[in-house]
């Protein structure tokens, strides 16, 4: 039986990937879709949701939430040099009128979790802002999900939006360290593995070579995300897949290796804001909070995602 | 000609060891220690590191500097689980009694760099307490040092002292960032490269069996820092060989391979207080200030250090 999945994105271009994927999976049943901030707007991410769903034929749905993060001003702005103005990669795809339903996503959360105890698997790939909502809506729910796959962090290598902080967890701190700290079933899949995955530039003609609309929308939005990358990557040919990674740790855990870790982010200063500091010393301190992922099936990994993303 | 250098060190027992180890290599010429809390008292690094020179039979000048932190109370007590209550393993070997020098560590480093222009080497492998010092004392020795040689930080792999921070670091993390931004040349030897080394067990034995007053000592305060090391590492067979490797660093650089890389101590909160944090993102947001220690080669290492050390 397929797995109960809800999506939480910032839809965003390697999200709208991970939508595709996750949706093209039948591995998965994707119950319902949340949105958030982070990549773009909450409203932007929302309206590209609902692009890709479009392209998708998918009727999901899907319910809008945090337009910011829990307890400050925005931290950055959206992240225009890597997913455009538009969070799509400006292109001129058209944008159906579709309307979320009237839930707020951590309202959507709690009650789809509630009638499915220990069904529902989270996957988290925005800003954790709607979890951390969730959680404070109803703390049970931390007991009722079945797991919670996060596409956030870096606990052995470098940050990206900082030197020490990866996006997601940076886009709202204080909610990921919320989220962290609750005692959810938590699978980090960091930039410790997502870094060491590549789609090569080559499907981009593949895809279009392809000639759906799915294909040529994805081939579209993916050649704006790999441009973007040879801004922080000299010579670099293709893109990192983070948001897909998730999905796939969702739909066959042996695509990585994972190891019990103590982690907390870092929400006191500035310079390491946002950092995801994980107790990796031979003998930690507390115990482990979360599977962080160290190692991945990079290659085995890339044919999955290319055998069902368009 | 040999090289002139300076070590400043809270002796403790790889500080006893990095001591015999610079006294004993004919490329260097030790011509001042100087002394700071860290591993234990400045009183007792002082004491301790008279013993070491004694079993040397060497006349080194020694002053005394710092016996706390710049801008702080102590942050840790003295690492008494490492080093023991007297900082050289608790061992039964007699203090000579010698008085250190009446000028301050800070002066006497500002004096020889001053003298020696271009000239001198620091091995700084203490807190660096007594080098932000010096530089506030005369900010003219940056320019003037031949360069800076730090046993410190943890760039790319986990803490010791914290999850997040190396000891000497943590111990005094303002003077530490001064230090880093003060434009010295400075090379880091980090736990990234201090944690590929390891003293084997065995040496214990090879050097009680040399029998002489300086091996004896050697073995005695080592046995007690490689039964520490059980505490922290299971099934270690040895021990790390820290502040050698600064030395090392100073007598060979083919001993290691580094990179350029801009590294700011965090000084703001407690989470991640005393962490060095590098841009080691591809495209680093500031340019480079200091050149940080990645690599290692532990084996020819780990010869040359006992080929001299005892």
């Amino acid at each position: 039986m397929a797995k109960k999945v809800i999506l939480d994105v910032d839809t965003g271009i390697d999200d709208a990937m991970a939508l595709s994927y996750a949706v093209r999976s039948p591995e998965l049943e994707v119950i319902g879709i949340t949105t958030c901030f982070g990549n773009t707007s909450v409203e932007e991410a929302t309206r590209n949701t609902f692009q890709v769903l479009d392209y998708l034929e998918a009727e999901i749905p899907v319910a809008a939430g945090a337009d910011k993060p829990l307890f400050r001003d925005h931290l950055k702005g959206k992240a225009t040099r890597v997913h455009g103005e538009n969070g799509i990669g400006d292109t001129a795809h058209p944008f159906p009128k579709r309307e979320p339903i009237g839930q707020h996503a951590a309202d959507f959360i709690v009650s789809k979790v509630k009638e499915n105890p220990k069904q529902v698997t989270l996957i988290l790939v925005g800003s954790l802002t709607n979890m951390a909502t969730a959680i404070m809506k109803d703390p049970e729910i931390v007991h009722l999900v079945r797991e919670v796959i996060i596409m956030g962090g870096a606990v052995t290598v470098p940050g990206n939006v900082t030197p020490a902080a990866e996006a997601n967890i940076y886009t709202d701190p204080e909610a990921a360290e919320y989220v962290f700290r609750s005692g959810l079933p938590i699978t980090l899949v960091g930039l410790d593995v997502t870094l060491k995955t590549l789609l090569p530039r080559k499907y981009l003609e593949i895809w279009r070579a392809k000639n759906t609309r799915l294909s040529n929308y994805m081939a579209d939005i993916t050649e704006h995300y790999m441009n973007a990358y040879l801004q922080f990557y000299t010579d670099i040919q293709g893109c990192g897949l983070h948001d897909p990674l998730a999905v796939a740790v969702a739909i066959d855990r042996t695509f990585v290796k994972t190891k019990p870790v103590h982690v907390q982010v870092d929400i006191e200063g500035t310079i390491s804001l946002g950092r995801t500091v994980g107790d990796l010393r031979p003998k930690p301190a507390q115990p482990p909070n979360m599977e962080v992922c160290l190692e991945v099936d990079a290659d085995r990994f890339l044919q999955h995602f290319v055998s069902r993303v368009v």
